[in-house]
């Protein structure tokens, strides 16, 4: 009997990376099926770890490079990731424009720009890149990606034909976008964005009234840069025939999302779902017989593009159980019971602190997998319908 | 597709009755196998809980009498069990002698007697029983069932042919046991005495030494306390033929377990094998498809005769595969893989206080039985070695 295993889990926050549980579950499974084929697939949801993960997954490497911060006059040193292909760039935002890279008093969406993360792209597009994915998460900016499209080319001009001030709060003086001198290698690429963010560029529902708070705007604030949007998505739909005012993600990450759909090739894919296409996880998972998977936690919210949820479709897609490990189990987790997980387990050996429950990550999942795969294998002894044929 | 289940889980002390554990068993695999037979087999271990177990799954009574207290000179109200069948009695003798009727200044096993325990043996006999299962935990004795031997009528004598008092100390002054006043009824009934403790009446791992001190025995007590016992046990010798001195479990309760075994015809059973027996889950086990136990907690313990060990064991016998839940699961419970657990489950929903976790045990016995259920259902997509013959 050799069974064969795809365990593709996400990390478990502040316990173990995505390749330490494949590795703890692969010890409890051959504790149970020693010669089991098993095949690791550490995850990442789009989100924090996405890069590393895919770096390593595919053991690609990352590139290093000072870019522009979050502040128009701020360095900062930004990594993206060359994948193993040498053909896909990953791009986290975060990294040049990210809310982390600035201390919580000097956060100002008037001024915070994306241009560092243009620089990134236009890094990748020197390395030759076919592909770019890019995550969106933990933005600093509200300048709807103007900073980035500055970055490739884009001229953005005032009404005395000058170039716009980087930061949200230019906008609103912008009357011209010029696309001539946009980097044309730009359109000869892939260009994937994982966001699970489906909010619009502006209105209530918008990028700045949503999470302009957080990035450090006053009410006041929030008001000047959702007209600002406003006014930006109306230049853009007259000059580049592009409406993104309401497309579904145009206000991620400050609306960063509305300057990618505008200026770049770029289309939005959920963040599991692209880490998975990228990692070929469907073709792994139709030829094995079960999946483990998992994450810190489970509640209602995972089956909104976690990485539980979109391993489950995948196993749910080739009728394959699915079993999903946990340290959290939330309100509402059953719902998953329906969304092709097979079943939900808790990894936790007692009542205790959260950080000793993190403490013991590696030991509680491996105990839980053998568990598991224990059940499994006694299962030989249940008579099956299908056992009959 | 109609598996069949045996739920057989000790309760989890504080939290919930061994009841109350499989109705969540049952709710759990019900989401999964909705037409499934389910036998539900609340379990105890021969320790507290025991006789209230045996009365409700037998649909048996209680028997409410007020007998002497530890204290010679205490009255206190105490209950035995007389089972379905209306022919066995479960008495615990902490019912009548324990630590818990006595506040702890009361404390003194030179004084302490057995005798109110007799009692208790004598009203089963009244009620015309053919079997009598003691349940030796939480004594507050150490008197070597002297007090439960006179109450039987057994005539313990000083030199000068007088009834020696009750209570350990007095043992010292033992000069003769006449035996042709006890009660003949007890040799008619099948005595089975529920004990896990092997420790011997006399000497460093005897009554006095190990246990004395946690009824109140000062040091020089001990001493007194064994040298007492050691003189009982010589006389048991001369004048009942019966060597009880080394005899494992002699040293249990005070030293009942000698007495019991001189003046009664009983015989030690492992507590956990003696519930299995008077349920008669073995029968149950042998035709179902899956066992499923637990307790409060599991370690390397419970190899030493808790529930899950015994419910395991049948269901090795069986060759069952036999799942264990728990709210803690200790260091070493490892072992128990070797022993017929198939799979130890934690149920805790995530890092929290005990007494969260205590709170919300039935929800917990619940999901994680119903996870279990699901693998077990899940796996008929696996390809057995069973399934092509």
């Amino acid at each position: 009997m050799t069974p064969k295993f795809v365990l593709a889990p996400d990390s478990f926050k502040e316990s173990m990376s995505a390749k330490e549980v494949c590795g703890a579950m692969e010890k409890g499974i051959r504790a149970v099926f020693p010669t089991a084929q098993i095949i690791k697939v550490p995850m990442a949801d789009g989100g924090e770890g996405t890069m590393e993960t895919l770096i390593e997954a595919t053991q690609g490497r990352k590139i290093t490079l000072n870019v522009t911060g979050p502040l128009p006059d701020q360095e900062v040193s930004a990594s993206f990731g060359l994948l193993g292909d040498q053909k896909t760039a990953v791009i986290e935002m975060a990294q040049a424009s990210g809310l982390e890279k600035l201390p919580p008093d000097q956060r100002n969406p008037l001024v915070t720009t994306t241009y560092g993360t243009g620089q990134l792209i236009k890094a990748a597009l020197d390395l030759g890149v076919k592909k770019i994915v890019m995550a969106l998460g933990g933005s600093a900016t509200n300048d709807g990606g103007a900073g980035m499209a500055q970055a490739l080319g884009v001229q953005l001009l005032d009404a005395n034909h000058l170039p716009l001030k980087l930061g949200g709060g230019a906008l609103k003086s912008l009357e011209k976008i010029a696309l001539a001198t946009l980097d044309p290698r730009i359109k000869t690429v892939e260009f994937l964005i994982a966001s699970d963010v489906s909010n619009p560029l502006c209105g209530p529902n918008g990028a700045s009234f949503v999470f302009g708070p957080q990035k450090g705007a006053t009410p006041q604030m929030v008001t000047v840069l959702d007209e600002a949007l406003a006014h930006y998505a109306n230049r853009i739909q007259k000059d580049c025939k592009i409406s993104v005012k309401n497309q579904a993600g145009a206000g991620a990450a400050g609306g960063l999302g509305a300057g990618l759909l505008a200026f770049t090739p770029a289309k939005m894919v959920r963040g599991v779902d692209l880490v998975t296409g990228l990692l070929a996880l469907d073709e792994k998972i139709k030829t094995t017989d079960f999946v483990f998977t998992g994450e810190g936690g489970i509640d209602a919210q995972t089956k909104f593009g976690k990485v539980p949820y979109g391993v489950s479709k995948i196993a749910q897609q080739y009728k394959k159980p699915c079993f999903a490990l946990a340290g959290f189990i939330g309100e509402g987790s059953d719902v998953l019971y329906d969304e092709g997980i097979t079943a939900i387990f808790g990894i936790l050996e007692k009542a205790q602190s959260l950080n000793e429950a993190l403490r013991s990550g590696k030991e509680n999942v491996t105990r839980t997998t053998r568990a598991i795969a224990s059940v499994l294998k006694s299962s030989t002894l249940f008579p099956k319908e299908n056992a009959h044929h």
